[in-house]
């Protein structure tokens, strides 16, 4: 049978990685893994569906038998990708879209090197300084920090397979979803298996 | 300037990479490359249309000025890729596509590593017979004959990048238009050009 693929969306905040994956499931056989964390639940969020939502004992434990394709500690919360969620997926042929920060991204790459890493850029800094200012919850100075934060992170783009440039939103989708695609017909382990059953057929 | 990408659409005969090319071109903004030959028109072929129709001794002075990205002799006639009409389009921003058998695309892989390499597979041996027999020119100790050639080629497709099984003619090209659009978003040093621009703005 044909497994599923790991797609890692990943790329600096602002640059719209969320709406990306949010469309791309709506249009597409795709399914969104679910982070586990130890936050609490805000009003609204739905246990297995926004997050697992654990506790510290339970999350730690997972660490502890290497449960985890990648996990950090934000501001006394862990947030962490289940890795046998995601792998159980792939191995009954679902694929799976993952929207995640660059120094995640970098840590599956570690542990899941098969994924296929997207990276999602802004059309141009001014853009990303529109939308960040948009935003309006960050002062000037917050924002000129942020554009540079960015900058280093877009060095990373070389540990990624594709990058796409998130300039008009659906034009960025239908790129996410050919890349989708054309991954399913790369020269893997599977073309052997149906050269196999040529042989058999002659 | 973004350069145009190269697609080598290969395949054993009977694959209908041919079908597929032509499908391709009328639904994207891509190019099919032209091949030079010695040998005759045919009637209604036109010129540098069909294919680049010149004198023997104009392409063997090709040949010796390293002027075909791959040639080959057939029944006493050449046939060659002309290296400088395609390298200008790619120059130009085109994608180019080529169909060529895989003897062909493998010496493509030589001259050209950057080439994107797709090989088209028949869904099964049973119907890629069906589609030879269907032809009525062949006998059934030629068709077995070609059956077992193709078993051969098929053990090449570790040398391609992308592999697509043509079941459905329309599925098969929606596939290859997929690989095109999402080698497109492929890192490469087109992005380093734009991080260069994401600096002089900041």
């Amino acid at each position: 049978m044909r497994k599923g693929l790991l797609f890692v969306v990943s790329g600096p905040s602002g640059a719209g990685k969320g709406t990306i994956c949010k469309k791309l499931i709506d249009k597409m056989d795709i399914e969104l893994s679910v982070s586990m964390t130890t936050r609490k639940p805000r009003p609204g969020e739905v246990d297995t569906k926004n997050y697992y939502f654990v506790s510290e004992e339970a999350f730690v434990e997972t660490i502890q038998v290497e449960g985890f394709l990648e996990y950090a500690k934000v501001y006394g919360n862990y947030y962490g990708t289940p890795k046998e969620i995601v792998l159980k997926k792939l191995e009954e042929g679902k694929d799976v879209v993952l929207e995640i920060d660059i120094q995640g991204a970098l840590k599956i790459r570690e542990s899941y090197p098969k994924g296929v890493f997207i990276f999602i850029l802004p059309p141009s800094m001014s853009e990303l300084r529109k939308r960040i200012t948009g935003r309006g919850s960050e002062s000037e100075d917050d924002i000129n920090l942020r554009l540079g934060e960015t900058l280093k992170e877009v060095s990373y783009i070389d540990k990624y397979d594709y990058c796409v440039v998130n300039g008009d939103i659906n034009e960025a989708v239908n790129r996410v979803a050919a890349i989708v695609k054309a991954e399913h017909s790369r020269v893997s382990e599977d073309i052997y298996d149906l050269i196999e059953k040529y042989k058999e057929e002659i």
